[in-house]
């Protein structure tokens, strides 16, 4: 079979991690093979290059920030996506193409036409079975975050992440047959077991459901 | 006045840096206002990505290479290129667009329409006024290279190397009024001069000229 690739979207401090590690743990105790990745740090490349937004220096303009994502895109497709699609894994993906959508796009004002171009050329046309917008409002995220390592983006101010919030929300509303949109101002287990019933559909869908 | 944008382009070993400064420094003498550049390492952003490529790792995608080198020209543009194109300087920049149409392109095989784009999108309309193809058997560049620290474009075999510089003629037929190709199998004494010629016309074109 071919396998299929989820994604999980969200502000920062949404809980995306933590659901990722959730529905792959489920996942696998239902007999599934998973692979577990993120975006930009699936890859080596994207290690750095997640690591390029932590360095001082002159701020990247918002089509630099989207070239450097796209190159982690492409190369987290090429070496780590499409094989394991191929080879009928389910991939759980902290952050994939969306992302970009909402940040560079909505949260920096890219031109979103742009981002869908060069999406569609990073991805290679492997999109997303289905994609989880964890959301919540952007002060409540940041705040969850407390003392926890905050990176570039977790720099920029409140109205930046809440565009980036009310992107999510639109991109949802766009595409609502692949984007499944969860309130995460809740406690981990109800959400999880949102996602657990959202992920379901999806398996009985595409025939693949065995014990779900 | 508006500044100029001169580049130089060619394969490994052909003498681009040489000309560069040579180049510079005769415009100087001239009285002119010069910024000397480079790409990809013409920004911290740019030095940062030219060091990815020295990385050991899983070989980057043609694609992901282009993505790449659009984040640090995009970057290098709006950083350093534009500020002193509009501050009225000449700009020499050893390497630009046309280097990722040879080498991803022509080099690599990826597709040459969506570099163009990707160039149009990378460099925010800002062209070159000149473009200098330093010509050159990639051999004979590669001998050339000696000892040189060499990066991972010139571990690659002469094939690759062929075919960038095959690439780099074929752009200079179909862009004839901004490409001159020079000889670049001569000293640098009699190629600097060509090149002096070649700006200096250039220079008087555009009603810069004075003691040209």
């Amino acid at each position: 079979m071919a396998g299929l690739l989820i994604t999980v979207e969200g502000v920062e401090g949404s809980g995306k991690t933590t659901q990722c590690r959730l529905l792959a743990q489920w996942l696998r105790g239902l007999g599934y093979r998973v692979r577990e990745t993120s975006e930009p740090d699936g890859t080596p490349l994207g290690v750095a290059i997640r690591d390029l937004f932590e360095q001082d220096g002159a701020p990247f303009t918002p089509l630099t920030e989207a070239f450097l994502f796209m190159a982690a895109r492409q190369q987290h497709v090429a070496q780590v996506i499409k094989p394991a699609v191929d080879s009928g894994e389910i991939i759980v993906s902290d952050r994939y193409a969306d992302a970009t959508l909402a940040y560079q796009g909505y949260g920096r004002g890219l031109d979103l036409q742009t981002i869908r171009e060069l999406n569609a050329l990073a991805t290679g046309g492997v999109l997303p079975d289905l994609t989880l917008v964890l959301d919540l409002d952007a002060a409540l995220g940041l705040k969850r975050l407390g003392n926890r390592a905050r990176d570039a983006f977790e720099k920029l101010d409140f109205a930046f992440h809440h565009r980036v919030r009310q992107g999510y929300l639109e991109i949802a509303r766009e595409e609502k047959d692949r984007i499944a949109v969860l309130d995460a101002d809740r406690p981990e287990e109800p959400v999880h077991a949102e996602i657990r019933k959202a992920v379901g559909e999806l398996l009985r869908q595409r025939g693949l459901a065995h014990g779900v």
